[in-house]
């Protein structure tokens, strides 16, 4: 199984009861592998897996592994405030047939990177699906050195995959390929917000929850041919929309979702906040400049 | 019901493997009651709730409502990241016999006094259960005034008692008690630190994990009955040992509830710290010093 | 006096050894000028103003109101830890010559609205200059909302304008439009990122390190005659360059700046880190991409 | 010189405008002398450093150096978010006459072991006075591994102190103790909350703010003696005082110093808080309670 090229974060869609919506949660899945996902991330930050019950997560898993029908790997987020959660989430994810699972560090009141060693290696022990390393301190508000990585990665052959998402990205990025010593793929996220300098680092793909995935294929088919002037063109085309779609708050992510058909309802589970004021109109401007006439409910041309 | 006097908030036991200790649960139960607890408080921060599957969760509150059979309250902590798994939470404790459940507020990357509001409308609406109004920023990060807190107690009706952990808590406990126009109770927790303070407020009790309820109740007893040089001279008599065991990190606590024979093992379960190297000599002197030649696995005169 | 337009913010430039270089900063004030700047800001978080002495920061204000001699506006931050030498700092700047100051409030243990209120009210009695108010949570930790900045403003009127640099921005412009009953600016900051969408939303202007003021002044005199197509032209045109600039860490700014002749080194003032391995290289490309052939010591034409 | 024994830590006294109060900052020198302190700290978190211009820094050492006249080390506060400026504050304080500076780390956005190693070494090499690592987390918000203090006293030999105010203290102290190599003075602080547990770690002394250093040189002579039952006895004769007084908020530990007459007004520089509603009582009852008739503004007998 190879973790690279786009592998989109999947959003969980809600009706607008907050209640789950399996049927648009088939769709989503169907529409992002008719576009080329190369792979799909479920229960991730985009997919509020922190605002969702276990017997949800059953759910929504068992109902992604039918949809799927093994075309692409299917990862799942079992990350937990605790460890040995952690690896009871994983040993289900992989009993109801995931593909791999992605994990990040729980923050302690005391940082102390043994014990992220140590997470890695249980979840490792809990089950055999390869693991996605993800580094992303603003959700986790947990920092974790080039060294600390590639000394995990080093140390837990399961990891197959990093989602490098410290700010910078590029120098990052560049430490972990220089300090790892094992081969592992190097996905880039944050809504591709540093598309352009995350390729030209070499970067094995996208992981991230920007819902064009189409755009993302395009920058990466031109950054492996080595048509960098391709990718600056296509980031120069859509760096409005890239930029728009990664503020905080989901429910804009959301929005663009439902506006492309995927999802019946932006609906954001609370406390998380609703499409602020105006988001509607930016949008309006923002994807008619992107895609003129296109219909968004189809694969796009870019 | 009433939410006053000693109300033990309950570790979580565990065996060694990490593996949940349901033998261990209801013997500290049993322990507590026969201590003389006027309700517990099961699935907060010191029974490592944020740690534990939903699976785990049930099977602690039906042990639970199996080993209380009804004598006090028993309050089941439901905070969660997203309003609704709260919802769901409370009622699922409610179906399984819960008398009461404890909520705090979700750190939100906007604060917004608004949606905690909302979270306690909505959590009273998916159960029939009194709450407890959860107010610990160590712990949450969330910062409630006591204008908010008044707020919601006053438009909130199934609230029942505010576990009162903001620091200073005098004031804050003052302030509370002007605020609020609808009658609650007012429980002191972090480990019962601020006790003579606390109890010179007013406060209808403790809810807190100090393991040895016979020195609360000791206290709230001289109290409620006027005698303050007794809470002082009870307060000098353990001051040391309510510091040690308030300090950061539960394997202190749960060393001296295996110590008192209520639990097997003081395993805290990953990522969480093992105790510290000389806490056990620390702990060996103080308890020597404040019980003599007590036995500490009985209920205890003070 | 008006502070709308393009107003920039300065670099600190320093030497090898991290003293203050004011020969670059005079060259720099001199070149924002001839870009075509409509006021000047110093002292602030890209002035590294936290990690000046009082002595310093004396010696870059005079040298700042002799080198700019009344030509535009010059806005010195005056932000501290405590209200009072906030105040200290304020009368200062005044006395050597400043135009306005700018100020944020400092994070507090309890957070406390009534606090900020009284902050900027003290402030406006230790001086007469007006008050840019900048709302700046990414560095401040403290978080206003619209209602409150709504309210400080009311009630100081000697604050003239917001920076506005809470995310998202466009939501929070729209806000402090329709709750401030007085006129104030509004400008945008974090490096122009938000561009098109502030612009949208009606700011006076930037208030911010971008290191191209020719960019930020096309698009401003494009949104201000309603030619948003232009901005949108011009935003994907720089749009890498804007994303690239903002990262976390000064070092990159600096480099800019030294690049256009402005400052003789990029130094940062330890700890803050110095320019990425890598970055170099990609900046190269970035300002090959973006202006071609140009000189960019000189003028630039966007 | 030793840094040992009990070494208070100096409020700065305001006047009611916060205007500094340099006839109070005398008394309270002298009071403290004369009390029996082997040393004295002033500029620190209690000082409220980070609210003073650098004019009233050097008024205030000036002041002090005076009144102290070399019969106990002198130690000043020169913590700043910039490692230049920190290097310049503790120049300027040997210029002075001040016997040692105090130094913390400062929170960056990226944590980095590296640059804090670094800060020591530059301050070092710009002052030749001994220099007392201050490990406060609480306020600094940086954390720092036993073994990176241990790497950093080992590799800058003016250290000659650590404040150990880490918690939990004892197992830190102890690990301080192992892990380096070349000989420190550990002093506590977190005014002495964690006394007993600290002093059977074997420490130095006290470095800290607690307002009756009777107390703190009756408990360092009787763990120095081995009279451990002594500590205990007057750490619960004074726990309930201990207790009341480090709760957050500095105008507590203020309002005592002026009941004993060491400082005129209890002011607290905006924005700290003012004394909480109440908590002129608690104090009252508590005082009154520990020292029974005793004249507080002399030296007391324990």
């Amino acid at each position: 199984m190879m973790l690279c090229g786009v592998i989109p974060i999947l959003a969980t869609p809600f009706n607008d009861d907050e209640s789950l919506d399996l049927v648009s949660w088939q769709r989503l899945i169907r529409f992002m592998l008719d576009a080329g996902a190369d792979g799909l991330t479920i229960l991730g930050v985009l997919g509020e897996a922190n605002r969702l019950t276990d017997a949800e997560r059953d759910s929504l898993i068992s109902s992604a592994v039918t949809t799927v029908e093994g075309r692409v790997p299917l990862v799942v987020g079992v990350s937990h405030a605790g460890t040995f959660a952690a690896g009871v989430l994983a040993a289900r994810a992989e009993e109801l047939g995931a593909s791999a699972v992605m994990l990040a560090p729980h923050k302690e009141p005391v940082a102390n990177d043994e014990r992220i060693v140590e997470l890695y290696k249980r979840v490792a022990r809990a089950t055999s699906l390869p693991i996605v390393l993800q580094d992303h301190p603003a959700s986790t508000e947990v920092q974790m050195s080039a060294a600390l990585i590639a000394r995990i990665v080093d140390s837990v052959p399961s990891i197959q995959a990093i989602k490098a998402e410290a700010v910078p990205t590029a120098p990052k990025i560049r430490a972990l390929r220089e300090q790892c010593k094992t081969h592992v793929a190097i996905l880039a996220g944050l809504g591709a917000l540093y598309a352009p300098f995350d390729l030209a680092e070499g970067i094995d793909g996208f992981n991230t929850g920007f819902a064009f995935p189409e755009v993302l294929k395009a920058m990466v088919s031109a950054a492996h041919s080595g048509n960098f002037a391709r990718v600056h063109a296509l980031y120069a085309r859509f760096a409005a929309l890239i930029v728009f779609e990664q503020q905080p708050g989901l429910a804009v992510r959301k929005e663009i979702l439902r506006r492309r058909g995927m999802i019946a309802s932006a609906r954001v589970r609370h406390p998380g906040a609703a499409l602020p004021a105006g988001s509607a109109l930016h949008l309006d401007r923002l994807l008619a400049a992107a895609f003129g006439g296109q219909d968004l409910s189809h694969k796009l041309e870019v």
